[in-house]
């Protein structure tokens, strides 16, 4: 007997939690396609040598092992690599397969040895979409634009916090990193931070004020001017001269999504321009824009915010029957109601109590139980309600669409 | 930089591919779902002992390695195991979070460490369906229809083969693997074989005779039966004594489809019910049946029949503009296109001659191109038949839909 048990670090989605992701993702997918992204598939496993050296001090993160004919690879750790592999080996300098733009999408896998005290998650998915060979700030107006329309979707209110790279090229890294936490510890723990890093108490001021004071470059007044030109409203972006991100990657504009009731709380999804990553693997720079969805974030919010109202399960209905006489109305019940593409259950065990069909309807959150009587008539209970009713079968269908 | 290489024996699926399978999957889960089966998805990695013991030889295709904390880790090997695993975990005797009977898709990659000589791939992926708890020929009948409706779905013609395992008890393993062979090698063949393996000339006539005159179960009778009151026909079943199927799990039940074109080809996809496996894992027999699709050799028979007429891209439309002038109508007619939910690129680049843009559109197989005149009226371009005309807002969407 296998002692049953989860990897550490890693997660089951039982039917509740899979179909709250299928809904979220679907959702996603929607809004990438209508902007002209096509999905993208890689491999779970690469060459260690594809992801060696582009992840800095968190490589050591990477799961890696040997294959039985002894190569040497390694679990996804993100998709912007995989990415960069994919436009080398199929691009203009490749096989000629992929003509740029190359306008993708991609919800994957991707796997970190994190430590699970911080609530880290070992495999997550990434919700990416990346435009790859345009420099004009169309692509960035268009990440913008997803961004909005996918919370739209998703019936979240929020807040597009928007800066620009290269009004910060002159600040170091490190104190970037320091300033980058005003909104979680406050200005005073910026400063304190800043001083720890080296920086006397005054030239900690002068820097964080530097950052604080600057305004929107030319380049970000042109991708808001193209947003509006698409029809949106700039009232949803709010620039953010201390916005950072993380990732030394970027070189233009930087965005996160913020939940409007929580300006200062973590982002639920971002990206950004980043120019010279595609170059490192292919030898020629590529311009290049992306997004990220923060799937468990993103679920968790819409969790909180109650949006998120999904049936336990799939099925609509229960059809269920007192005796096996009335099995044969069951099943014809059962395969008209599919043929309406209502997701149905038939009660499958041979004990036919209703007792039992109905506590397992109940228990799985089957909205409705249909039982087909004598006459050609049958019985509806809405099991929320207790509603009961007989129908006919083109009332039912009416009832359960 | 990197050498850009995809590992051997794994797959990058670009846009084109990509899209076919994703259409061929949302058929499969829609089938799935209007069953009554609910998604459930689990980690990549298993503990390793998780999977111990239950591949037999193959086991040793398995691959493993040991996490950062130390952990014996394996890349999941089909979706069985994880399913019996979680109904330990969560079932009636677990945590009580599944309650029976439990019916489930599952649609995730799994990985072997296959020759890659034999053209077999290292990862791929399932899907699975199973009803767990079960032991009336219900879910047997409805292992038949799911077959026959995704088939359906997916515009093949196909014949669904069944057996049933029980009939066959009182012969080897071994025998019954040479027999399996019977469509692929012919009858020569099989008594050659069952020969090798010890039998006798005579000995092997009689067995595969024995085999071929079996006649069908009362429970296969049964099955049939509930099939037909499911409203199908008995025509697209063919019972096929001979037919084997390799994995020794099965104790009822065995069905495999193939072309109706190719009766004696490789089959699609195939299950059965399988009533001592997952006691094996929970400690308590469990009645079982499952189905499970060949994503690849489905999707290489519908492109073979030309069924799977898919566009190389997702995007619908391009919509061009001459002069930045005409910039601020093609982002609004972008926006509008979006909204009513058509898939829609905009030119993104700064040279825009209309040259480089038709030839864009044609490259990556787009079908249309639209370009936004002076007046309110918009010019659309069918690229496949060269047929163009100005047209309103309205009349391009009408023609999009």
């Amino acid at each position: 007997m296998i002692k049953a048990q989860t990897p550490k670090g890693f997660r089951d989605f039982l039917p509740e939690d899979s179909l709250k992701r299928k809904f979220v993702l679907d959702k996603i997918i929607s809004v990438y396609e209508k902007f002209g992204f096509d999905p993208l598939e890689t491999p779970t496993l690469e060459y260690s040598e594809t992801l060696k050296g582009k992840y800095g001090e968190e490589e050591k993160l990477i799961y890696q092992f040997k294959t039985h004919g002894g190569d040497e690879v390694a679990l996804r750790y993100d998709q912007t690599v995989p990415l960069a592999r994919v436009i080398a080996q199929y691009g203009p300098t490749g096989l000629q397969k992929i003509v740029l733009p190359f306008k993708r999408y991609q919800i994957q896998s991707a796997f970190r040895g994190e430590n699970t005290q911080k609530g880290r998650y070992r495999e997550f998915t990434q919700c990416d979409v990346d435009t790859i060979g345009v420099s004009t700030p169309l692509s960035d107006a268009e990440l913008l634009a997803i961004a909005y329309e996918i919370y739209q979707a998703l019936d979240l209110q929020i807040i597009i916090k928007i800066n620009d790279r290269s009004l910060i090229t002159d600040i170091e890294p490190k104190y970037l990193a320091a300033i980058d936490k005003l909104k979680k510890i406050g200005a005073e723990g910026v400063l304190e931070e800043l001083q720890n890093k080296g920086l006397s108490k005054q030239q900690a001021d002068q820097t964080l004020n530097k950052v604080k004071q600057l305004t929107p470059s030319e380049n970000l007044n042109e991708i808001i001017k193209t947003f509006t030109q698409m029809g949106y409203s700039k009232d949803i972006l709010e620039f953010d001269p201390t916005l950072i991100r993380g990732l030394d990657y970027y070189t233009g504009l930087i965005l996160e999504v913020v939940l409007e009731s929580e300006p200062n709380g973590s982002s639920l999804s971002g990206g950004g321009r980043y120019d010279q990553l595609i170059g490192k693997f292919t030898g020629n720079d590529l311009a290049a824009t992306g997004f990220s969805i923060g799937l468990d974030r993103t679920i968790e919010a819409m969790d909180q915010a109650g949006v998120l109202t999904q049936a336990k399960t799939a099925t609509k209905v229960l059809v269920g029957y007192s005796a096996s006489e009335n099995l044969n109305k069951a099943l014809e019940l059962t395969t008209e109601l599919r043929k309406q593409n209502i997701s149905t259950e038939v009660w499958l065990l041979s004990d036919s109590k209703f007792e039992k069909q109905f506590k397992y309807a109940e228990k799985k959150g089957i909205g409705f139980i249909a039982l087909p009587e004598d006459s050609d008539k049958i019985k509806l209970k809405d099991l929320k309600t207790g509603e009961q009713n007989t129908l006919t079968l083109e009332q039912v269908i009416d009832k359960l669409k």
